[in-house]
């Protein structure tokens, strides 16, 4: 998606040990209009798809995931990275180990919110090396839920985990996809 | 709002401690039609100030923020909860003790997000003590930005943390606030 290329290239900023800091626009400052732009491209392109419902994993897909829903009238959840005082014991639970954060945590989505008849659409920022997203398929699975698709702010290629998750059937549409980057510069890829 | 306390007398849940359990619609499964009804309304009610940011706090924060940010066609800026490897060491910071989880913890946005020219609307999902809202106040204070007003979906009155801030200056615009609740039922009071 060219203007979220664009905008890659215009404002973000790639750090030491593969982070690419693109926090003024899409995960701690958050442009509206793009993510519109960006929820209008997921309903093209998973267009054939019979949505139920978007998941999405806190703190920073919730944002880009409640305005992609306008464009496909269904409502969000999203799981919770620690069980909660507020959460009912009655849990689907996974465990991710994080990238940015080098720790594991637990991901918990509420068994009364996802059921068997679901056709989710998983919405995340980022995608490195797949571990975000292979717990939220293993909570859409534990709820018997069929993953119609996975939309994807920023794919990092080079790390894998798109592949690694392509190659097992699942239909991921990336907006933007990294093949390289380094502090002089940053090359987009294809899939 | 007679939508919102109409969905809460329906889905809410009153739990012991206090806690009221709205994990249906507002903070866990969110509702995204009714959260463009709440954007509208904060618009309504906030329409005499030239609002240029809109300030939350992750998770449950962020999905109201950006439906509403959308009729102030302003960015969201979401507080972070703790440092991540992902935000520069340039932060404003303020420490908040969480009502729900019973801990410390703190609150951090980027300096490069907030300035002093910035009319800040904040906007959360729970007002009960109010440690959370004067955590980000003091963030904008520390910006020289001014709070032009508080956008709360639902304010529990008898927690007092809303008529403190009201005490002191706050446009606060509470769009259901609980004056009484128990396993047996709950009451609407006004401000």
């Amino acid at each position: 998606m060219k203007i979220l290329e664009d905008r890659i290239l215009k404002d973000g900023v790639v750090k030491a040990g593969n982070v690419l800091k693109v926090d003024s626009f899409l995960n701690h400052q958050m442009d509206i209009e793009l993510f519109n732009e960006m929820g209008k491209e997921w309903k093209r392109l998973f267009a054939g798809e019979n949505i139920t419902k978007i998941l999405t994993i806190e703190a920073s897909g919730i944002g880009i995931a409640v305005i992609a829903a306008q464009y496909f009238n269904v409502p969000v959840v999203f799981a919770k990275k620690s069980q909660s005082l507020n959460l009912d014991g009655d849990l689907y639970t996974s465990k991710v180990e994080s990238f940015t954060h080098g720790r594991v945590y637990d991901v918990v989505v509420s068994k009364k919110f996802l059921h068997e008849d679901d056709n989710v659409l998983i919405i995340d920022d980022f995608l490195a090396n797949g571990n975000a997203l292979v717990g939220l398929i293993d909570i859409a699975g534990q709820a018997g839920a069929k993953v119609a698709g996975i939309g994807i702010a920023v794919e990092k290629l080079f790390q894998g985990g798109g592949d690694m998750l392509r190659a097992k059937g699942y239909h991921i549409e990336s907006l933007a996809m990294v093949e390289s980057m380094s502090e002089d510069g940053l090359t987009f890829g294809k899939r």
